[in-house]
């Protein structure tokens, strides 16, 4: 699949990979570690809006591969991040309207892999997933994907708020997949279109909510809240495939 | 979620829990293990067509509870079972056309968990599954199901294909999901309809294939092969609830 998942033990390490503009999806820290080397590696994963965990020793020495982690192991995807912009270049060069995925805070890996596989074969031109929080491309990601990853541009962004903003003004508008909104089948999905897919817990977060403009409603004919956050996605996808075919 | 996966370990206790009627879900067998009692294990094994497995001491070991498994396991569903006749009963009750899943071999918990979320949310009456290879309600199943295992009939067959043939005299007709269909948009999917859904890998079994009235695809526009077993579930289960509504 062309993906490898990396991990870079030790600060120096650690330091020098955020320093060079590598991608770190997760960082694990030594639980209690104040050092000076340690702030540092802290302050640059605020600033990268990177995911921190912080562990015990034995669960560093489990996951260490060279056995010199110390207290800081950075997990970096080898998969290449795409910017936004190669995601209208797409568009462009198959000559369709823009139609984009964008995923509010996905946190299971699987279905973030079936979320970019369902993107895939329902023609979407790119994924669009935010650096915070947010699981990223990850091993398992890549493996339930099932190959999709190769083909379907993914790209992290800083703010989603901000980035469909940006995208409304290249014509783009966007509907968000949420309960109390208009039913899919009633709404125009036509044209070019960003969809929205909350967490998997909480749905779409207010910021990003408020930025759309359509909120689609699945129709929910029995007895429980909510469907898996991937079935979710493929049924409103599969609506707008739909509705331009 | 009232729902509770059980062991039951040792010899008489497996034999005694096959002969008084109970769903054994799995079966853990100590590879190489040929005496009396395991072979009578055996036996029944196959009459219920129950899945086993073959594996080491150390395995058995570890998932016993109680430190005598004698090198036999056998995982319980405290779940019950409905049958066949109760989940027409309950398109009956509603005073609907019967809207029935069969997932032919379905072998990842998630999967099969998702699906009866699916069906649940889709207004289904019930899921019907194999008895035999394919997984079972484990405690997985029920928390990926997110409470529709409550709410939505689940049966066991013995064979599916027989049991098509049977609802078939109930007058509903099946649609299976497969490449080289026909699209799921130019069929007519009203009425009384079972949608089955085949294996992660293999998709829907020959015997089983023949028996359906249609074969429905889902249109493919990207790179790779296939959605997600539950992905591809949810968009044929919404394309009927589109058409029914």
């Amino acid at each position: 699949m062309g993906y490898q998942e990396m991990n870079i033990e030790g600060r120096n390490a650690v330091i020098e990979a955020f320093r060079s503009g590598k991608t770190v999806d997760k960082l694990y820290i030594l639980d209690g570690c104040q050092d000076g080397p340690v702030m540092t590696i802290k302050r640059e994963a605020k600033k990268h809006d990177t995911m921190v965990k912080y562990v015990t020793k034995e669960r560093l020495d489990q996951m260490s591969q060279t056995g010199k982690h110390q207290g800081v192991i950075a997990v970096i995807a080898a998969y290449d991040y795409a910017e936004v912009e190669d995601i209208l270049q797409k568009a462009r060069d198959k000559g369709e309207a823009p139609f984009i995925f964008l995923l509010d805070n996905i946190e299971d890996p699987h279905n973030l892999g079936a979320i970019i596989r369902t993107a895939n074969l329902a023609g979407a031109h790119g994924v669009i997933i935010p650096k915070n929080r947010a699981v990223g491309l990850t091993a398992t990601v890549a493996r339930t994907s099932a190959g999709a990853l190769n083909y379907t541009p993914v790209a992290k962004v800083t703010n989603l708020s901000k980035t469909i903003e940006e995208l409304k003004k290249e014509g783009m508008w966007f509907v968000c997949a949420d309960m109390g909104g208009t039913s899919m089948y009633q709404l125009d999905l036509k044209g070019p279109i960003g969809l929205v897919i909350g967490n998997e817990g909480d749905g779409v977060s207010r910021l990003v909510r408020e930025k759309c403009d359509f909120i689609a409603s699945i129709p929910m004919k029995g007895d429980i809240d909510s469907l898996n956050a991937s079935v979710a996605a493929g049924v409103l996808a599969y609506e707008i495939v739909r509705q331009r075919g």
